[in-house]
């Protein structure tokens, strides 16, 4: 259930000493061989050093190592935060005995500072002697930061193994940013297939989560696929790829869960489904509209229907439509009917309301919305606002 | 200091009983003749009745009363609330003895439920004989939904009048929406010439504010100018112009001001700077992307000048610009240089962080952003996210 589920990785993970904490805050997540890699990343202008480097080593497809470190996220740090970078990948591709461009390097923390380089060097021998098949989940609690638990799935189809570990308390935290995702397979995939597998597969599902509209300096989903479960290669239209991304979607939703039940001061999720739209893209904004409407996710916090917000969040959303056809559902129950809140709504002798109350109370509140236009939907997963969100986010340096 | 400063005009304001509070909530602006009008309204594809009747009434330019209710937004309502407002519109206007298409409808209140008609136009007779040229006050407070003090403002430049009112705890509050502001001049300004007056002065200051990123479903800037002041028309181009355009700029200004200052669970007014960017739009979009950011706001709340969040905000705001060129400053400290956190930012020896501290506990808070691009530029005005916002909006009906 971890990184190392499937065959041909190793991983591991130490404290440095990096983080204040005192927690664990330097892995590493090793192939046996070189291998195919994917990645997603941050679309943030500011992208941190580990992200542009990481951009350009991937250039080919192929990675054999990654190094991440908690406690800096080395972004906002100038030129010197590419010295910093390639001078810790460089000192643990020594250590591998590997080309440097096959260390991949990954960070998260505090925007602006720079990496504990001295910690940082001084612990990699340590972390390579403790490299493991069990490694995953030590791994795993390495890259946190103020995630309250570590978050870790595998699942297994077609004799594929994938695996995978995340971090991020929502797209980003106080001062330590960032979701990191990593996953796994022991799938045999050429890099060009893995890059394709990657874009279908990972990128709508970590898109669609929102905690708080803002995009992250060092977001990343790195998918390895090492090739030890033998085969042939894996590549579109076969039955192995189906099997292959259904496992990695598997491993990818139930990764997005946790992140998102773990997301800053979280008291309700919010699964925003979006349907009838005139374009994917459409049915997206309007979906993130409502997951981002500080006024919708307050009214989840404090168990309030409010439909008012939702039609105020669609109808400032930009997206195309005719108001009047809309229609919305909190938990099923209907609260917007030909662009209108329901009659039923404001009606004492109704139990509209209080069957949409009792549906905001739920751990997950499912709001969908239909925009009655075309054949565009989507998803948004998002979280409440809450009065430990703004503790978190305010008080963090008080 | 009112809307009834400038000569021309008449209002009142009284209390119907529709609010639960038991508050003033129907108020009434007459001008003694039919007069120059133009507005801005709400871009939310839900717009209420009243800004939908208002766009049509309004294409000729002229009008001569406005009739508020606050306590329902008459949004989301359905053909219904299209009857409902042209009833009341239609008995206001019986009353008065003029044309129903000179009487502006304006709602603000609780989105999706109907006007309380039968309250409102029983009032209506107790609210046309309570009109009177020191009445400016108590329409002030008949418009107010959960606004903590009436906002007014008034202006006198070349012999013009000008005065002014507004509500909204923000650009939009609770159940209670909306931003709707209320501004008057004795000026004879032709309607085409008020319409671009409106346009030019007052866009840029309103489009400014923001609380929370969600554009209401009612917002409402109106323009009245009755001409009582007398003398030549007042057309672009000319001396008058600048110094009409001048004071109405000043009442807007202060109004804005008022606003922000009692935005929802506000403790701290953000003034966002953006200077440098390849165009208006561009500085507009970053100046927002600061302003709305929650984690910005929450770090204004803890007074934490964090600017690795500045930094956030700018990179994924989608606005062009060389990401190295970019510097920032809060309260005149410089904490971003050359695109990068300021070095002495992170400094113990430095007194860098320590004065960006003392500038994040001011009362207004200044965020500048230079780009180094082009000759863009814009101000957003917001404020920061308190648990008070949280509690106004999560526990508003529990």
């Amino acid at each position: 259930m971890s990184v190392t589920s499937p065959r041909g990785f190793r991983a591991a993970g130490v404290t440095a000493g990096m983080k204040p904490s005192g927690h664990p805050d330097l892995g590493l997540l090793v192939a046996d061989a070189p291998c195919s890699a994917a990645a997603l990343f941050t679309t943030n202008a500011f992208a941190a050093w580990p992200v542009r480097i990481g951009r350009g080593r991937l250039v080919g497809g192929t990675a054999q190592a990654v190094l991440v470190n908690s406690g800096q996220a080395n972004a906002g740090t100038g030129r010197q935060g590419e010295d910093d970078a390639l001078a810790a990948t460089g000192a643990l591709a020594t250590l591998l005995g590997i080309d440097p461009a096959l260390v991949l390097p990954s960070s998260t923390g505090v925007i602006g500072e720079r990496l504990h380089l001295e910690e940082l060097t001084a612990a990699l021998p340590a972390l390579v002697r403790s490299l493991s098949a069990e490694g995953g989940d030590a791994f795993a609690r390495a890259i946190m930061t103020t995630d309250t638990v570590d978050k870790q799935a595998s699942a297994e189809r077609g004799g594929y193994r994938v695996g995978g570990c995340a971090k991020g308390v929502g797209m980003i935290s106080p001062n330590l940013a960032t979701m990191l995702v990593f996953l796994t397979t022991d799938a045999p995939v050429p890099p060009a297939a893995l890059h394709e597998l990657a874009t279908a597969v990972l990128e709508e599902p970590f898109e669609s989560l929102t905690v708080d509209a803002c995009t992250s300096t060092n977001d990343t989903v790195l998918l390895m696929a090492s090739g030890a479960a033998g085969g042939d290669p894996v590549v579109p239209g076969t039955r192995a790829w189906a099997e292959l991304s259904g496992a990695v979607a598997e491993v990818a939703e139930s990764l997005l869960s946790q992140l998102a039940h773990d997301a800053e001061g979280v008291t309700h999720v919010l699964l925003i489904d979006v349907e009838g739209a005139a374009s994917t893209a459409d049915a997206r904004v309007v979906a993130k509209a409502i997951a981002d409407s500080p006024l919708v996710k307050a009214a989840a916090f404090g168990g309030d229907p409010n439909p008012g917000r939702v039609l105020q969040a669609v109808g400032s959303s930009g997206a195309a439509f005719e108001p009047s056809a809309v229609r919305a559902w909190i938990g099923g129950v209907p609260v917007i009917e030909d662009g209108h809140i329901a009659r039923a709504y404001f009606d004492p002798a109704s139990d509209v309301r209080e069957a949409a109350k009792l549906a905001m109370v739920e751990p997950e509140i499912h709001i969908r919305v239909a925009l009655g236009v075309g054949p565009g939907r989507s998803r948004a997963v998002g979280c409440d606002l809450s009065y430990d969100y703004v503790r978190i986010n305010g008080e963090y340096t008080t």
